[in-house]
């Protein structure tokens, strides 16, 4: 199996808003893609809105000048049948994903790589469901893909875990892999231990939800955004680094966790978050607080790509 | 009690890491500093410290021609005498600061307020220390404060209060209000229940201290530095927002919940944390890294100041 080259062509199966996010980033490096749904409204729409994802692309200066082609497959099989890649984004239903693996590999070429976009299923889930599990990955992206670079990579076979790394890499993709099949993989566990403190915080009245998310997004959001949190409790020991954090803050470290919350989404708390989310939001749509997240997102990825520059200069 | 006024000057009590960071933003506003620390060799450095962080702020775009004055003081009279606002930034222990407060309360203004940077103390600690509560106010910033926007604000008194928000936001920072006198108030909570699962998933095996760095930096991190985590799940609901997420995944997040860890700093997790640094640093010194994420965190403030000049414009 050698690395993909920049002229595969990929299958994208399901094309809801990470199937078309994904789409926008593979046609933006020039490749090939062959989308399919089972809803033949949302394949009609799917070049009008990869367009406007291809557009933030451009604006972000990631695009190739010539994008790869978009055709909308009328089967599974038609999609795969000339695909070196095949990204899976099906509904998170061990069953739906199963019967749709069956044909793929019924019509898929011998080499190409099934990577699946699962958020809440694990690699072993899918793998029931697969003949030739050497070629199954999974390649877990925060959304929206075509703007995050997170992928996170599983696969038992190594050969298929180094293509995804070297495909997803070709992408500008930040890649991390995982050493075992875990739920949640890394980024979901950590955002679901942090939202579980930030419910806490309101629900025993410390803070609003609007003073939650601004202290967030001001201070170790904000930090996080340029280097790791292992790496700030280095920083955070000093010249002695995270050796002399752990022998001076480690103790208080533990005490501290032992006060965080364990809250319940119970009728009350999840009031207070929509009432904290309404008064928020201000009476911005859910729409214009995704464009205000992406314009924002774009801006942070142009000052790294600033700074990536910096440092290679 | 006026709110402070441009030309107010400003007492910096302890200067350290988290003294010289809060003088240089001062300064950089046009506020005059007088700064007073008990061990004279930091004194003596401090005008050069603090030239170094006012070119950041230079580069950044946020000092204004002409800085303050930065005087040092040889006692914490001379320092306060003159001063409308009091930052302290003394060790984190009651006594120290109690004592230091007690210096204060003798030869401060009437109407000047005492300020503390403290982390780990909380408001009612340091008021058992002071006559005049009511012009008490704990103002945690997040480190360095010259750069990082968050400060964190708990006052019994609305004036006060009031004040703090008034002349913190005059210095570009982002406030947030606590509504009750909380120990690790917001920020802290949110980053102990974070590395708290980052350090179980190291300590389980799911993947390295490199890994969670890099999947927190590509991902959660650089999401939460353009929008909260409450509201990632209002967007994550859809157009039905948080509601809908609450409705369809709220059981989901609370089973996730109950699957994340509770690791102790064994020896061996420690030695794990260790070694997992060397690897991620790769060589690179504490003063390196600092560096480094100083120039990332320019780098991305002066998107977010291009940001908001863009929806202002």
């Amino acid at each position: 199996m050698p690395p993909p080259s920049p002229t595969i062509s990929v299958a994208v199966l399901g094309c809801g808003l990470i199937g078309e996010s994904w789409s926008a980033l593979f046609l933006a490096h020039g490749l090939d893609v062959a989308a399919w749904d089972p809803d033949g409204a949302v394949l009609a729409a799917l070049p009008e809105r990869v367009e406007r994802l291809l557009g933030q692309l451009r604006a972000l200066g990631t695009a190739t000048t010539v994008p790869g082609r978009l055709s909308i497959a009328p089967t599974v099989a038609a999609a795969v049948a000339g695909a070196g890649w095949i990204q899976e984004n099906a509904p998170e239903k061990t069953v739906v994903k199963h019967s749709l693996y069956a044909e793929v590999e019924a019509a898929a070429a011998a080499d190409a790589v099934i990577a699946s976009s699962t958020s809440s299923l694990t690699w072993t889930d899918l793998a029931a469901g697969v003949v030739r599990r050497d070629r199954l990955v999974t390649a877990h992206p925060f959304n929206p893909p075509h703007l995050m670079p997170l992928v996170e990579l599983f696969a038992a076979d190594a050969r298929a875990l180094a293509r995804a790394q070297t495909f997803y890499r070709g992408l500008g993709r930040a890649t991390v892999v995982l050493k075992k099949d875990a739920v949640g993989r890394i980024a979901n566990r950590l955002a679901s231990a942090l939202w579980r403190e930030a419910v806490n915080i309101v629900a025993e009245g410390i803070a609003d939800v609007a003073d939650v998310d601004a202290a967030l997004v001001h201070g170790p959001g904000l930090r996080w955004s340029v280097i790791g949190a292992h790496m700030a409790y280095h920083l955070g020991g000093g010249p002695g680094g995270i050796a002399h954090y752990l022998d001076h803050l480690g103790p208080s470290q533990e005490r501290r966790w032992a006060t965080l919350g364990s809250p319940s989404l119970t009728p009350e708390v999840r009031q207070l978050l929509i009432d904290g989310i309404a008064q928020e939001a201000s009476g911005r749509s859910v729409a214009t607080l995704e464009a205000e997240r992406d314009h924002g997102l774009i801006l942070t990825l142009a000052a790294r790509r600033n700074a990536k520059q910096g440092v290679d200069a």
